[in-house]
């Protein structure tokens, strides 16, 4: 029985997660939860089910409603972000979900990684983003794996199992095109945020859609993958695939590929992560190539979605450019969806703020904080007036 | 330096696999060459190129005039089934490429692993079908591995390198479809050897490019795979995939599929033939899936091509059902590219075959001699007259 720790369990990860709990009785055990606990009925509908030794609340405000829903005896409550470092680090179990959306997974996911867990499960690629190289400095020193939960990145490390490192020729990341892959430039200065909701194949959370409709997503995935195995950034290249059945593919200096496919259904990447090196036999729907239709693929356009340029140029920059990125895109994506700021303005804003902050070397996560902080500040202050919401920085987020 | 002993070295994948030895300089030496000897003069290149220690011809009419082209002095010359047999199992060599054609293969194949080398890498795809169970018996109580090298199961071989062998759902061994793909049932009585020989994506000799138009190779490949991967013959599958770019595939329990994608090169598998665990930089054309255009899929049709059934029966019923298999397809072949009978006649001759032999075990491999001889004489005493260029036996080849 596998002890599991969830940080981000009401989130569309953290729930498909559970639901894998559920469908696997006697493999995995829930030891702790972390939600921030904005929908009290779902948090307490969970803590029911998993009976949860801790549960973390980051917004402290929401703990009281929690409270009063929760079954007795009620497991113990850790509250806000230190809670939530509390809970990753603290609490044993074999496997710690790092399902945090952004910026603010990255202290509990550190957490984590420091406090020697057997496997370090990441669905949250922002933290790598913002701090890959100390990330896996951390997990190298721990003797962490961290392993990848995201679809395109547990692609690639199955597509590396059994295979040698050093014979990587690139890695091929697949990337949907998101809802607009085939609208004009022109065009797309006037979708809506229901438009840019409306992913074509991948049900996921508001975020990492909008990410996806911008190809954002791919860039902070060349960032991730870069730092997830270890290859140069040319190694890492991004290859349109509209069906998203590919997941994504490793080439070797042979010129032999190796690809993972499948339905799109975060279960797998989840399970595998869960249970890695084995596998357990799944009840999800099965891939039918034969009824699939055809493959396609092509180039990713990257002069109407600038946001794969930025990110590259990021990563290129290194120090704490990624940060940047990473935390001017969280403040854009949620102006966009708040309804303040354009489509087009995400990459404008990202742009902008990645001329603004001064560049510098990325030596301790303290840096990586501040410049979070430094960026939203800095970004929310060139949105139209009254808007904050997603200002609040990484080290202080809901506390 | 690996030391290479190469059996049908005239053929495609042997001049593919010395293409390969001249492109890797200090990478492979050339110990061992068996040849039919009906091409003298590009028997005595390979030689001025390669300088065997040792040459086996299995035509002995042809040795005269083999050794009269070739350089001073000239590699010790072998002749005969027999000879094959002493290069395949005595020659001291870490790899032995079978890559004869149909079941003369055997016997020599057999000796390589019986004699302990290190892998024997095999492209000759009818000894599997023959003798299946004994090979693989033989393989490991000598502890030899049998790497494959046709594109399909080198396909699956690096589909399942990592992973675990107990959670394969299923292999999905891939076919082109072959140049009668899409042609009605009544168009197919009046194919001509020139159109069965135009394959639309694999330059290859002409009798597996006839077995790729009657879909025969894929039936070959289906019990090859139940051998060679010590899996259920229902858990292999066929489908259709014209572009032969994703050259097979295997489905995990949890769903979860791995992909072996490429240009269509038989160079990719011999390499990895030679060189696994490691890979060599290929000079070869890189796979640009944006300019491959689509992959499509699509279940093969039985009804059209009985091959794939026969072949699957074959398997079901086991013992020497294969050999006749084998045995009378062989036979079928080379009448049909020798004129002597239509396409779908192939067919209906192996069919005719599987109900003529009788069923029965296949306790060794004098067995499987005596039976394919047994088929042989048939089939080819149900041609129409004076046609006796397919009717040599296995063990009597070339002798």
């Amino acid at each position: 029985m596998k002890r599991l720790v969830l940080l981000g369990a009401t989130g569309s990860v953290g729930r498909r997660a559970l639901e894998l709990v559920d469908q696997f009785p006697g493999e995995f055990r829930v030891e702790g939860l972390a939600a921030r606990g904005s929908k009290p009925e779902l948090v307490a509908d969970l803590c029911l089910k998993h009976r949860p030794r801790v549960l973390a609340l980051t917004d402290p405000d929401a703990v009281d409603a929690v409270v009063r829903l929760l079954p007795r005896p009620h497991p113990e409550i850790l509250r806000g972000a230190a809670g939530l470092v509390t809970l990753a680090g603290e609490v044993d179990a074999e496997v710690v979900l790092s399902a945090i959306v952004g910026g603010a997974g990255l202290l509990p996911t550190m957490a984590a990684i420091r406090s020697g867990k057997k496997t370090v499960a990441l669905a949250n690629k922002e933290t790598l983003v913002m701090a890959g190289s100390l990330m896996t400095a951390a997990a190298r020193t721990a003797g962490v794996p961290l392993l990848p939960v995201d679809s395109e990145h547990s692609a690639v490390f199955q597509c590396l199992v059994g295979h040698n490192r050093d014979e990587v020729h690139r890695i091929l990341l697949t990337a949907s095109g998101g809802p607009f892959r085939r609208m004009t430039k022109a065009d797309l200065r006037h979708v809506t945020v229901e438009q840019a909701l409306n992913h074509p194949t991948w049900k996921m959370g508001a975020k990492i859609t909008v990410d996806s409709a911008t190809l954002m997503n791919k860039g902070l995935e060349v960032i991730e993958a870069r730092w997830l195995f270890d290859v140069e950034p040319e190694r890492v290249q991004v290859v349109v695939h509209p069906q998203s059945i590919v997941h994504s593919m490793v080439e070797y200096v042979d010129g032999s590929v190796i690809a993972q496919l499948g339905v799109a259904d975060m279960g797998i990447p989840i399970l595998y992560a869960f249970t890695y090196p084995s596998r357990l036999p799944a009840a999800a729907e099965r891939l039918d190539l034969t009824r699939v239709g055809a493959l396609t693929f092509e180039e990713p356009d990257a002069e109407r979605f600038p946001c794969l340029t930025l990110a590259r140029g990021a990563l290129q920059a290194g120090g704490v450019a990624p940060v940047v990125l990473n935390a001017a895109n969280e403040v854009a994506v949620a102006a966009f969806l708040g309804g303040r700021i354009r489509f087009v303005e995400i990459a404008e804003l990202i742009e902008r703020a990645l001329a603004h902050v001064p560049a510098r070397g990325l030596a301790d996560i303290e840096t990586c904080v501040h410049v979070d902080a430094e960026t939203r500040r800095a970004v929310t202050g060139w949105l139209p007036a009254d808007f904050s919401s997603a200002s609040q920085a990484t080290g202080r987020n809901a506390t």
